[in-house]
């Protein structure tokens, strides 16, 4: 374990900061009981942390005009939520960009079966693979957005997405605007009402540092989903339906208080800026060793500056499989390879005949040592 | 927090056996990456892990006949997939007992309001609060189910319902049946094939005495719900529809590999049995002291045979909340006052007036002398 080195941060950051794990074994020894409405001191201090970890969610997207922090599980949990819980007519149409994750994309195919809303990709530059803002405004006016769904940070390429720009379109035309931070939240600056996002899902476990099983989202304006993912809420008990209000109006089932815990000190230490320096280094470091590679390809975007944390790349003559298990086996690296839960972007990149990319997922742990060791290995492959 | 008397194992068993603690804080540290189809070893480790657990589960109800163990984050969520994974069509009759909980109850609300599905209560006897039995064959005969929800052990009376004749009956017209084992997994003996249940749904923050964030269900026949609550699953990532087979296409999303493996330490130490004597003589032993406390009312169901781990009271003059706060404040003993998210039984229980009831949630690690003290509260009152 202690020599290798682990270059698949997009997929969860590791390790954490040592407190996370203190603070996660203290709270499993003296904290972990059912948070609840509860009639005793400890339920209520685990109640206390909750509230504790939304304010500091909120803190970091500056969150002062009532937004809510949800909590929900997971980054796939929260898309769960608010994309079954919009209420969706047949024909609505829904944008998502080519770099959606399938948490969005999959959840969408759903309600294209069940409930026959059309799903339209916003367009790409071929060349630069950049959003085409020019060609999406054109199809906003021909066929209004009912929902756009956008990922910050893609993460099969590293691409930062005109998120901001694209969601004033839309929200301009009253559609339901919804970012997927997964592989941002913590990591690039967002600024809830500035983002004219609607929804802001953010995986704990990911650019925040937390544990799995603590993400959730940020309730940005209050519209009001159908609670479609019900149980209990410790509040209630006797009414059928979820309790008005956000953000318990979105939370069913015994709160992880454990995850939270964790997630409560991975944003107390948390800091947004200091990270993304040192990611944003490491990742033109680590582009530059590789351009300098023959037979290397890479999936970048043009603007060097659009872009962090995530290098996609394959080696002629060997499927990314291949790379990844020569990576692990001779190496002890650990990497991605496939097409990582992104269904759309892939015939943009053309990475098919090498069965996906080689994906480096970059974090706060990485030193340019361990980028050395990496790009040696690539030459040697 | 050393000198608390935990009485709320009903909604999660607190504390975990001490290797649960030490393992999750292990797996933390070394094993915290995403399992996926991992192409470097830790990843393959925890993807081992994964299926470690489902042989464990799978085991603990003899599934020996193509049984399947799906990982879920909660029972709840469980639930969730399950319920808003059936084919209902408007009209379809879905039978509940009167001691569901929310995380099903709400569910078919949600169903009954955007499908139409029809709910039904299966009817006690009003003395002895059992479940009729002829009296749901005769509605059965009337109005046939698509559905059958039940749980197996009441959170509010500590009923053990008779679960394998209620699903004997629906089961001959081919409705799917949900045992909701939240309750009883890991305590009462399953045998998965003859429970006549079509999904077993488990927690394993509770009886099973893991952490939260690692349940399930198991899914005992085969029966091909629709994967609503869709997301990635590190496999066969360009296809918009979740996987075919059972389990993996209701596993969306990252999973939870640190609870994971605190349900597999859980699972290795677990001692079924030994659980059920142990937590059935305390039990007992609470209910007869209880019992000789003047203004002290209990809701029991009349077999002592048919009863286990919670033991719900009030007390003359006060309200279950006031009840729970003097325990807690005057003995530092921790219940759960109020209604346990349970909507339908207390018509039955009459136990409005006190607003619920004061919940005793027997476990593992309680004494005959916490009763004790208890008991001396109580009557102290």
């Amino acid at each position: 374990m202690n020599t290798m080195i682990y270059l698949d941060n997009a997929a969860t950051t590791y390790p954490k900061p040592d407190s996370v794990y203190q603070v996660m074994d203290d709270a499993n020894r003296n904290l972990a009981v059912n948070s609840g409405r509860g009639s005793y001191k400890v339920a209520r201090e685990a109640t206390e942390l909750i509230s504790d970890v939304r304010s500091k969610l909120l803190e970091l997207v500056h969150g002062v005009n009532g937004e809510k922090a949800v909590i929900t599980t997971s980054a796939t949990n929260s898309l769960q939520i608010i994309l079954h819980g919009i209420r969706f007519e047949k024909g609505d149409v829904v944008y998502v960009s080519p770099y959606e994750h399938n948490a969005v994309a999959r959840n969408l195919e759903v309600l294209r079966k069940y409930k026959g809303i059309e799903i339209e990709e916003i367009p790409l530059v071929e060349e630069s693979l950049d959003i085409d803002l020019d060609k999406f405004k054109y199809m906003m006016t021909r066929k209004p957005a009912k929902c756009v769904c956008c990922t910050h940070v893609s993460n099969v390429t590293g691409y930062i997405l005109p998120v901001k720009e694209i969601f004033e379109m839309s929200h301009g035309c009253g559609a339901v605007n919804i970012l997927d931070a997964s592989q941002s939240f913590g990591l690039l600056e967002i600024d809830a009402k500035s983002s004219n996002a609607d929804f802001i899902v953010f995986a704990g476990h990911k650019t925040l540092y937390g544990p799995f099983g603590a993400s959730g989202f940020i309730d940005v304006n209050g519209i009001e989903l159908e609670s479609v993912l019900a149980g209990g809420t410790g509040s209630n008990s006797t009414n059928l339906d979820m309790p008005q209000e956000s953000p318990n109006r979105y939370e069913a089932g015994s709160t992880n208080i454990i995850a939270l815990a964790g997630l409560n000190e991975a944003l107390r230490v948390l800091d947004q800026a200091g990270n993304y320096s040192h990611e944003k280094e490491l990742t033109n470091y680590l582009v530059d060793k590789l351009r300098d590679i023959d037979g290397v390809t890479l999936y970048l975007p043009d603007d060097v500056e659009k872009h962090i944390g995530v290098v996609s790349f394959n080696v002629e003559g060997y499927t990314s499989e291949e790379v990844g298990m020569i990576l692990d086996e001779d190496y002890d690296i650990a990497v991605r390879t496939g097409y990582h839960c992104a269904p759309y972007i892939h015939k943009y990149i053309k990475d098919k005949d090498t069965l996906g990319t080689v994906r480096i997922g970059l974090g706060l742990f990485n030193t340019k040592y361990e980028i050395d060791v990496l790009v040696e290995a690539v030459r040697e492959i």
